[in-house]
């Protein structure tokens, strides 16, 4: 029979077991770091009317889109959970309670050329907070303490989060009477850790732009305002009373710090950075990204911000609300990339791996039950190969035991537990067996999936 | 602004939070289960090239696949977890260790008639134990332990694994020399519950499929073993030393029985069936099927088997296998319709709701720092709402605890837990609170998302 040369689409990751294994840890890390702060999680669906996923989209997004007909019907894969959510609630609207949080960790779709790094299906891990009509301020001062919890707990030490607040950047650019300029201004600013200060002002007062000096001067003296958050603050609060929408967000960005210690959030992993805009129309509020310290090349690993209106394509009900996403698959492929992934967590799929070394297996898989019974992973080996051959497989699949269990052994009632990492091997009977394994995984069970290397 | 009317496609599942919750605490109890059994957790594309997904499918499937064209690739969805199992293993068969043995949950496609209960957008949740060339018969023995395990886990108690072995139906025929004729006569004795063995016996003797009388009267004989697992076997006995396929067949049903016990399946929960064939090319040994003993009429909800070759149309290599679906999407929604869900399960997202009475909000979300610390969901409510209106919302999340901290709370350093089921009130200190919280969510931590109505 001719065969059909097996391959996975290039911009698809399809991971072996072990890295699988570190995978599947830190998802389910990610979700029991939002549960603890009550998020519920959420599942939509992957495929979505066309004219619903994109009542908003358009440009970049509408290219780079999975559309295809089925029957009659227009559709496309999500490019984002955000769109989706959008639809739910606005579905959903009377059946929620709010402030409706939720949490997703689903597959995301854009055909992007194809390059290292770059994927096309890749995993989104998002919150959100959404309010009816109304949303405190509180739940944008929360968002720091999740992004710490979250990446702490995945073994992620060196990092910070930086945040801003959109009404202080509107306002200060309403204050210079350049509102309908701050999205050009704003551009050109980003560019200042490239071509300096001299550019960027060259640039502010030229022809496209066409600041005055002064106002160019004003811009640059704002966007340096740097130092620990107090000397930040400080600074700001020099720009106090000339414009209510940049006193509100001062207002909101005090709040959000005064209770960063509340919420559990060292100082030096949370930093107030002017810099920080992201997207121009979306976000409204407090705006978030987040950066390995020893990294900071990677760019933002977990980004997001407050917005007013999430379901305005569907609904006119006003919906404001606050998130962050974490781009999973590329932090993945990052975190290997740097080796930054700990090589010691036990991805075997079997704490106890039972060769059996009689012909009736009774015996044997009566205590791989026990074992299962106990909670213990356990895998019975009964192949007929060698003796050699049974220990490579083990090797193979980093099981931290085996357990050897042939006429003596049964007679006596017990089994041979072999620690494959230290070698020593012990005849123990069914509860000290247990006891043994269950101490051993309850001591390697704080493993974290990420180790930084040392610097 | 217009807006788009928000809808979700017909034959994707998309569920209210309460639900989700259940379903997520189904595949996480799912994903434990398989894991006591070392099974390695695998996640696969849903999108694949056309040519690799569809190397073998055709007919129905072909029909029922979403396939289109990004750019120059012909892509589809994938219809199953198998045939991109058999991909998976084909392409990375030299980093693999045999038996190699994955579960996977995940969705698949399948662009069906819509109708109420059939969905097109469906989790499957597979298990398989492949071998490079060989696979010992143990690994099919120890397929309705994992059954067993599995739906006792969700809370299920009124089902039945139903098990037959292929070899014994082939060898059967071809005792008969009907071998190219079983595909038809098994279609025909498969009307038997329908039509009566009369009518069967017509058909069986009729122009079409052309038997004598003689071998229809061996076929009704031998289809109407019945009886407990003993008669069924001993019955069985009486056939053996005719055919080779036979023989072999029966001693493997018996290993599959004589090891039940000590795999720790009660015998009233697994029957012989001889009936039980499932598809006619694919399963070559034991097959499975299990019913809920309560509602058969909703047919299989694990089924699987025993095949010889998984990755034929990849490779030359030999890859037999055992493996077992669960339809979780169809199984969830059937259980929701028969009221087989657990409606007792907290599906609130949070623990404890922290209810504010004061301006400064610091000693609140210190106290749900510390809670969270502790491994406690906790919600903090800041909206600035009617005392009611937060009881209300509460009551509506189904959150067991509130949690109410007003000044005199905050001077005597305790807070007001109130037990929102027993509507009892406490002031307690932090580590009462903790206390109180984990022994209540340890009682209730046993919680199945299934529970059977009293018959």
């Amino acid at each position: 029979m001719a065969k059909q040369k097996p391959r996975t689409l290039s911009g698809f990751m399809e991971l072996l077991p072990a890295p699988q294994t570190q995978f599947e840890r830190m998802a389910e890390l990610l979700r029991r770091s939002y549960a603890l702060y009550g998020f519920t999680p959420l599942d939509t669906p992957i495929i979505e009317a066309s004219e619903v996923l994109l009542a908003k989209a358009g440009g970049e997004t509408e290219k780079q889109i999975y559309r295809f007909s089925k029957g009659d019907s227009d559709l496309s894969l999500r490019f984002d959970l955000t769109v989706p959510l959008a639809k739910y609630v606005a579905l959903h609207y009377a059946d929620l309670s709010f402030p409706f949080r939720r949490f997703q960790i689903g597959k995301v779709y854009r055909g992007e050329r194809a390059q290292r790094g770059r994927f096309r299906e890749f995993y989104q891990a998002d919150i959100d907070v959404i309010g009816d009509g109304k949303l405190d301020i509180v739940n944008e001062a929360e968002i720091p303490a999740i992004i710490y919890q979250t990446f702490t707990t995945l073994g992620l030490n060196r990092f910070q989060i930086r945040v801003n607040n959109r009404k202080i950047l509107n306002g200060f650019y309403a204050m210079l009477g350049l509102s309908d300029r701050a999205g050009d201004v704003m551009r050109t600013v980003d560019k200042l850790p490239k071509i300096g200060a001299g550019k960027v002002r060259d640039m502010l007062t030229g022809e496209e732009i066409g600041l005055t000096g002064g106002q160019a001067d004003e811009i640059l003296k704002f966007i340096s305002i740097t130092g620990s958050n107090n000397d930040v603050l400080s600074a700001l609060e020099e720009y106090k009373g000339r414009h209510e929408l940049f006193d509100q967000g001062l207002d909101e960005l005090n709040t959000v710090v005064k209770y960063l210690s509340a919420f559990g959030v060292p100082g030096e992993y949370f930093a107030v950075d002017l810099t920080i805009a992201r997207g121009l129309d979306y976000y409204t509020g407090t705006v978030y990204e987040t950066f390995m310290t020893s990294h900071p090349e990677i760019g933002s690993i977990c980004s997001g911000g407050r917005y007013d209106n999430l379901s305005e394509y569907y609904t006119d009900k006003q919906l404001p609300g606050v998130g962050i996403s974490i781009g999973l698959t590329r932090l993945f492929y990052v975190l290997e990339e740097q080796g930054c992934l700990n090589d010691d967590m036990i991805t075997a799929p079997a704490d106890v791996l039972v060769l059996p070394m009689t012909e009736d297996l009774s015996p044997a898989i009566a205590l791989a039950t026990q074992l299962r019974a106990a909670g213990i992973r356990t895998q019975l080996y009964t192949e007929q190969k060698k003796f050699k051959q049974k220990m490579s497989y083990a090797d193979k699949l980093g099981v931290p035991y085996i357990l050897l269990l042939g006429e003596d052994e049964i007679t006596q009632g017990k089994a041979s537990l072999k620690d494959m990492r230290s070698g020593e091997q012990e005849l123990l009977d069914t509860g000290e067996i247990i006891d043994r394994v269950r101490l051993s995984l309850a001591n390697s069970g704080a493993q974290r999936p990420i180790r930084e290397k040392e610097e």
